[in-house]
């Protein structure tokens, strides 16, 4: 068995790859180990920068994005019981939107299929030779060896593609904190995202659809969801959104409820012979901020371009600048990330002079237009490498 | 005896709020320890913001300044072998001005002897009564009593107002690193100020006059001054300012070196009953930034508008709010100068996530119009609140 690029993970980074190549005449094989109604429903990512939404829709897999997405032109900052705006289009020129991770997958899983794209559903890696290269899977027919020129390791932070890299440096950083996330069947009470620090913790009031919520509260990295019920879980969001001026949360049927641990990680380099990691399989960012899926897209633009280059002329040059070319915006975006978290959670280890800092950051955050336009700016994501 | 306001401390803070009390016909006595010579002697900062410049100016006692004073528009961030500037007044429109704190002392006591002002050296205060309030002090001539309306405590962080507030809630910061810095009698090798960040610690290049250099460099804070001949100086300084295209740094004589722990201090409220906290008595920031003389005359202009509004009108409103309206800016100058310090030190501690982390901030910082203007605008100092 034979293919010119094997990509392994069908989650959004490495279906997006197969598509992009195919545009480019380039052929490959997608090998994911669940199967397809898994992928399709894992809840994860759902705010997309514009260059996210840019490459779906000049790629021809924007129909249903644009006609769902919800286009959102700036988020709040809440603390100290008041609402800040940061007006995000005005500061940058850019938007982001909100459209599920879930939903992206359906598109290209959908589009592929159309293409008549081979995407093996419940085709488990077993083992893989950058070198080779070839990739060794096993399906419901037996084991088989897929041979490629390259290969792209899309299956995320527990896949089988990042240890397959000899002598990788990695960098990591646990936090003192996880996130409870809920979606609840109740319209969103607030039409931007709202960030909110408060004494007892990060809330953010997120969405889906304007008739689904997605909200998240800072916990303990040990905590028991069970301890947490559905009352407990509004009466702790109230409390932490809560303004001076009574703002109002509505309440509705929580659907689905789970804690996530954050954490920041990279690994370097990004290449290793024929194999190039994208995605979470090279680097995890902590979910404030909403960078995890927009770089695994970002790293997936490159992969492809270099990839493009590389069938289109012979040349190496751009696969060879892969690793440093990702590395660069990771990097930032691990920033951000870190930054964002760190400005707006309670850090239990905090002294008062952080707490005091971390406050006057806040302040001069919301009132400063430089301040803004920075968060702005990383937050709708910087131009890509 | 008696006067309008008892001013504990002969520095810069005390100095300048007897100037610009005496302008409003507000009376006041300066008690300061030590005598004018040493008062005029000791060395502190030497970076002006633009308010700071103005309040001098306006006030008259701004003629040398505009002599000898060196007017900057920008200052260079370097690391990574390369520098990269930051245009102060192209992105706020404010300068900031290189003028030494012993000559605005020189120039305040001249003018405050000049307009007949009571300015006492070697006066010790060996006690303090807020309330009545009165100020007790000795001096060649025995003990005396000042009565008075109001006390400023100018005093300095180891000065004895502070320790006159009951219930006083403190904020602090100690940092793993000192600065060991140098006079020397060489032109600047840099016509603007250079923060230099190098895997061997920070260095930073600033000046005094156009024949004197004044050189900073990161050391451990329990470094003993003893193991630093100049020419080890010189040499450290070399390896943490060079460049890939071989920028020089000229040497000459060392006429003073010393080593200054670093420490972020605030003191809450500052205010007790009659007495004010101003400047270094109530709050410390580390030198990175230049934030600690501005504060200090930020706190001393807040402090005599509203002296002058009380004796002026009978309303305490600005009194009353003093606290509140210095520790809004003192804040947000301690989290700059924290900021500052973390951007451009080496924390020893730092694990390898931490230090990627550093140079992408930096990179950010040095490419980033937004970030560029949310320095320039701490650095040449945010609008008095």
């Amino acid at each position: 068995m034979r293919t010119q690029v094997a990509i392994i993970g069908g989650g959004p980074a490495g279906l997006l790859l197969s598509h992009l190549l195919h545009l480019q005449g380039i052929d490959s094989v997608v090998l994911e180990s669940r199967d397809r109604g898994y992928v399709e429903r894992r809840q994860r990512a759902g705010m997309l920068e514009q260059g996210t939404t840019d490459v779906l829709r000049e790629s021809g897999v924007g129909e249903r994005l644009d006609r769902e997405g919800l286009v959102h032109h700036g988020l709040e900052l809440r603390f100290g019981g008041a609402g800040h705006r940061v007006p995000l289009t005005d500061l940058t020129g850019r938007t982001v939107t909100v459209y599920a991770q879930t939903e992206i997958v359906k598109d290209l899983v959908a589009k592929r299929l159309a293409d008549g794209g081979d995407v093996r559903f419940e085709a488990e890696v077993v083992g893989l030779d950058p070198a080779a290269p070839s990739v060794t899977f096993r399906d419901g027919g037996g084991t088989h060896t897929l041979d490629c020129d390259y290969i792209a390791g899309c299956d995320g932070f527990h896949g089988v593609s990042r240890p397959a890299v000899p002598g990788l440096r990695t960098f990591s950083r646990e936090y003192p904190f996880a996130w409870l996330g809920v979606l609840a069947d109740v319209p969103p009470s607030t039409e931007e995202l709202i960030y909110a620090n408060h004494d007892r913790g990060f809330a953010l009031h997120s969405l889906r659809s304007p008739q689904v919520s997605r909200l998240y509260l800072q916990v303990a990295p040990d905590e028991d969801i069970a301890d947490w019920s559905d009352a407990r879980i509004w009466e702790e969001l109230a409390a932490r959104f809560a303004t001076d001026d009574g703002w109002k949360l509505h309440e509705g049927p929580i659907t689905d409820k789970s804690i996530t641990p954050m954490r920041s990680f990279v690994a370097e380099p990004m290449r290793h012979d024929r194999l190039f990691l994208a995605g979470d399989a090279a680097h995890i960012v902590p979910p404030t901020g909403a960078k995890g899926l927009n770089l695994a897209v970002s790293d997936v633009i490159v992969l492809a371009r270099a990839l493009t280059e590389r069938y289109a002329t012979g040349s190496d040059a751009l696969l060879d600048a892969y690793s440093s070319t990702c590395l660069r915006r990771v990097w930032r975006a691990e920033h951000f990330s870190y930054w964002m978290t760190t400005l707006l959670h309670v850090d239990p280890a905090a002294d008062d002079f952080a707490l005091r800092l971390q406050r006057s950051h806040l302040d001069y955050v919301a009132s400063s237009e430089a301040a803004k336009a920075s968060l702005a700016e990383n937050y709708t994501g910087l131009p890509l490498g």
